[in-house]
Protein backbone atom coordinates (compact mmCIF):
# COMPACT_ATOMS: atom_id res chain seq x y z
CA UNK A 1 0.00 0.00 0.00
CA UNK A 2 1.38 3.24 -1.20
CA UNK A 3 0.40 6.41 -0.21
CA UNK A 4 1.51 9.74 -2.52
CA UNK A 5 0.35 13.45 -2.04
CA UNK A 6 -0.17 15.86 -5.05
CA UNK A 7 0.15 19.04 -4.03
CA UNK A 8 -1.76 21.75 -6.12
CA UNK A 9 -0.89 25.68 -6.21
CA UNK A 10 -1.68 28.31 -8.14
CA UNK A 11 0.79 29.52 -10.33
CA UNK A 12 2.99 32.27 -8.21
CA UNK A 13 1.86 34.79 -11.09
CA UNK A 14 -1.95 34.11 -10.76
CA UNK A 15 -4.29 36.14 -8.00
CA UNK A 16 -5.19 34.13 -4.91
CA UNK A 17 -7.91 36.04 -3.88
CA UNK A 18 -8.12 33.44 -0.96
CA UNK A 19 -5.30 33.68 0.37
CA UNK A 20 -4.97 37.36 0.26
CA UNK A 21 -8.22 37.75 2.55
CA UNK A 22 -6.72 34.95 4.73
CA UNK A 23 -3.25 37.73 4.82
CA UNK A 24 -5.75 40.54 5.10
CA UNK A 25 -7.15 39.55 8.35
CA UNK A 26 -4.15 38.44 9.85
CA UNK A 27 -3.81 42.07 11.04
CA UNK A 28 -6.89 41.69 13.36
CA UNK A 29 -4.89 38.69 15.31
CA UNK A 30 -2.39 41.02 15.60
CA UNK A 31 0.22 39.65 13.23
CA UNK A 32 2.06 41.87 11.07
CA UNK A 33 4.38 40.02 9.60
CA UNK A 34 3.28 38.04 7.21
CA UNK A 35 4.36 39.07 3.59
CA UNK A 36 1.94 36.58 1.48
CA UNK A 37 -0.52 33.77 2.02
CA UNK A 38 -1.10 31.16 -0.70
CA UNK A 39 -3.82 28.59 -0.89
CA UNK A 40 -3.68 25.37 -2.60
CA UNK A 41 -5.27 21.49 -2.53
CA UNK A 42 -3.48 18.63 -1.26
CA UNK A 43 -4.78 15.86 -2.12
CA UNK A 44 -3.91 12.18 -0.77
CA UNK A 45 -4.26 9.08 -2.92
CA UNK A 46 -3.76 5.65 -1.69
CA UNK A 47 -2.78 2.95 -3.93
CA UNK A 48 -3.76 -0.80 -3.09
CA UNK A 49 -0.46 -1.66 -4.70
CA UNK A 50 2.88 0.52 -5.33
CA UNK A 51 2.27 3.26 -6.76
CA UNK A 52 3.04 4.26 -10.22
CA UNK A 53 4.72 7.83 -10.84
CA UNK A 54 3.57 8.28 -14.21
CA UNK A 55 0.09 7.18 -13.62
CA UNK A 56 0.02 9.54 -10.49
CA UNK A 57 1.34 12.26 -12.89
CA UNK A 58 -1.78 11.64 -15.56
CA UNK A 59 -4.23 11.47 -12.13
CA UNK A 60 -3.00 14.90 -11.25
CA UNK A 61 -2.91 16.40 -14.82
CA UNK A 62 -5.99 15.58 -15.67
CA UNK A 63 -8.20 15.28 -12.98
CA UNK A 64 -6.97 17.32 -10.05
CA UNK A 65 -4.82 20.61 -11.41
CA UNK A 66 -5.62 22.98 -14.01
CA UNK A 67 -2.21 23.34 -15.66
CA UNK A 68 -3.27 26.63 -17.25
CA UNK A 69 -3.17 28.20 -13.94
CA UNK A 70 -1.70 25.85 -11.12
CA UNK A 71 1.31 23.71 -10.65
CA UNK A 72 1.00 20.36 -8.86
CA UNK A 73 3.98 18.39 -7.02
CA UNK A 74 4.28 14.86 -6.25
CA UNK A 75 5.78 12.83 -3.05
CA UNK A 76 5.78 9.58 -2.36
CA UNK A 77 5.03 9.29 1.69
CA UNK A 78 6.06 6.53 3.69
CA UNK A 79 3.96 4.07 4.00
CA UNK A 80 2.74 4.20 8.02
CA UNK A 81 3.00 7.60 8.43
CA UNK A 82 1.26 8.21 11.33
CA UNK A 83 -0.01 12.34 11.35
CA UNK A 84 2.62 13.52 14.31
CA UNK A 85 0.71 15.37 17.87
CA UNK A 86 -2.35 13.21 17.98
CA UNK A 87 -1.87 11.68 20.88
CA UNK A 88 -5.87 12.00 21.64
CA UNK B 1 12.63 34.92 4.85
CA UNK B 2 10.71 32.02 6.50
CA UNK B 3 8.10 30.10 4.60
CA UNK B 4 5.77 27.89 6.81
CA UNK B 5 3.33 25.43 5.46
CA UNK B 6 0.25 24.56 7.18
CA UNK B 7 -1.23 21.55 5.85
CA UNK B 8 -5.33 20.94 6.48
CA UNK B 9 -6.74 17.96 6.39
CA UNK B 10 -10.21 16.31 7.13
CA UNK B 11 -9.94 14.45 9.64
CA UNK B 12 -9.93 10.30 9.31
CA UNK B 13 -13.30 9.81 10.39
CA UNK B 14 -15.53 12.45 8.49
CA UNK B 15 -16.60 11.96 4.44
CA UNK B 16 -14.84 13.42 2.50
CA UNK B 17 -17.41 13.85 -0.54
CA UNK B 18 -14.95 15.48 -3.12
CA UNK B 19 -12.59 13.23 -2.51
CA UNK B 20 -14.69 10.65 -3.09
CA UNK B 21 -15.76 11.92 -6.24
CA UNK B 22 -11.83 11.92 -7.49
CA UNK B 23 -11.37 8.37 -6.72
CA UNK B 24 -15.14 7.29 -8.40
CA UNK B 25 -14.03 8.67 -11.13
CA UNK B 26 -10.80 7.18 -11.80
CA UNK B 27 -11.80 3.88 -13.61
CA UNK B 28 -12.76 6.52 -16.47
CA UNK B 29 -8.88 6.90 -16.46
CA UNK B 30 -7.95 3.43 -16.72
CA UNK B 31 -7.06 3.28 -13.08
CA UNK B 32 -8.24 0.99 -11.01
CA UNK B 33 -5.56 0.40 -7.27
CA UNK B 34 -6.67 3.33 -5.81
CA UNK B 35 -7.96 2.75 -2.20
CA UNK B 36 -8.70 6.19 -1.31
CA UNK B 37 -8.25 9.69 -2.13
CA UNK B 38 -8.69 12.46 0.37
CA UNK B 39 -8.68 16.67 -0.74
CA UNK B 40 -7.13 19.30 1.58
CA UNK B 41 -5.88 22.19 1.42
CA UNK B 42 -2.56 23.33 1.42
CA UNK B 43 -1.68 26.70 3.12
CA UNK B 44 2.09 28.63 2.15
CA UNK B 45 2.48 31.48 4.53
CA UNK B 46 6.01 34.15 4.27
CA UNK B 47 6.87 35.83 6.71
CA UNK B 48 8.80 39.13 6.55
CA UNK B 49 11.16 37.56 8.83
CA UNK B 50 11.55 34.75 11.24
CA UNK B 51 8.34 32.52 11.95
CA UNK B 52 7.79 32.03 15.09
CA UNK B 53 6.06 28.24 15.51
CA UNK B 54 3.19 29.70 18.10
CA UNK B 55 2.12 32.15 16.04
CA UNK B 56 1.71 29.64 13.24
CA UNK B 57 0.11 27.51 15.04
CA UNK B 58 -2.51 30.46 16.52
CA UNK B 59 -3.02 31.48 12.88
CA UNK B 60 -3.96 27.77 11.58
CA UNK B 61 -6.09 27.07 14.25
CA UNK B 62 -8.31 30.36 14.30
CA UNK B 63 -8.19 31.28 10.97
CA UNK B 64 -7.10 28.27 8.24
CA UNK B 65 -8.65 24.91 10.22
CA UNK B 66 -12.11 24.04 11.49
CA UNK B 67 -10.22 22.01 14.38
CA UNK B 68 -13.99 19.91 14.91
CA UNK B 69 -13.71 18.44 11.92
CA UNK B 70 -9.69 18.99 10.61
CA UNK B 71 -6.53 18.19 11.65
CA UNK B 72 -3.47 20.26 10.25
CA UNK B 73 0.09 19.80 10.54
CA UNK B 74 2.99 22.77 10.33
CA UNK B 75 6.28 22.68 8.53
CA UNK B 76 8.98 25.14 7.89
CA UNK B 77 10.36 24.82 4.43
CA UNK B 78 13.62 25.91 3.60
CA UNK B 79 14.23 29.33 2.35
CA UNK B 80 14.64 29.75 -1.13
CA UNK B 81 12.95 26.62 -2.10
CA UNK B 82 12.50 27.02 -5.77
CA UNK B 83 9.59 24.51 -7.17
CA UNK B 84 11.33 21.40 -9.20
CA UNK B 85 10.53 21.60 -12.71
CA UNK B 86 10.18 24.62 -13.91
CA UNK B 87 12.38 25.56 -16.20
CA UNK B 88 10.51 27.47 -18.67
Amino acid sequence: MARVVVDVMLKPEILDPQGQAVANALPRLGISDVSSVRIGRRIEIEFTGAADPERVREIADKLLANPVIEDFTIQEVAEEAVPAGEPS
